[in-house]
């Protein structure tokens, strides 16, 4: 299944981030159209060094079609615009298609 | 599970990179103490931009100790050893835990 990846730099005030990702953001990401689900983590760093990530997110959808549809979706814009609210650390995303052959 | 994610960002020759992950690394990889599985993965970038990332690898263990027992090991070693042979565009490397509350 391909997945829609988000991943949160570390912002300033993470209490406010998890807030409003909690009360606003995923529940805009719940209105993706045919997201079949989401996982949330919390990244840790390795060998002691911190994560560079805050969150990571990802979407999993049955087809590459309905994974474009979503972000062309009313809530795949609002989602966008969302992220000025709360994601001012940065984000990074890509799409993780089905596994390689490599 | 929790997961060793490993980002690699897109090196000059990705024909060589490659071939390196698949002939070399892959079977360092391989070598991890009680490595449930790897998925590996080549992200594409969204809405028209670039994926930052070439190759993104996940690394699944039953537990959280057995993936820090596995980083510590010998085959660890010579992965992060082996990263200086192939990765010279960047590698951005996190754990990813057991799915969050949030």
């Amino acid at each position: 299944m391909p997945r829609l990846i988000v991943l949160y730099s570390t912002p300033e005030d993470t209490d406010a981030f998890d807030a409003h990702y909690r009360d606003v953001h995923s529940s805009i990401v719940a209105r993706y159209p045919n997201l079949r689900d989401v996982r949330i983590v919390k990244p840790a760093g390795v060998a002691g060094r911190p994560s560079p990530f805050h969150l990571m997110a990802e979407m999993r959808f049955d087809t590459a079609t309905d994974l474009d549809d979503a972000l062309a979706s009313e809530a795949g814009a609002a989602s966008a615009k969302d992220l000025r609210n709360f994601a001012g650390g940065g984000v990074t995303m890509f799409i993780a298609p089905d596994e390689a052959d490599a």
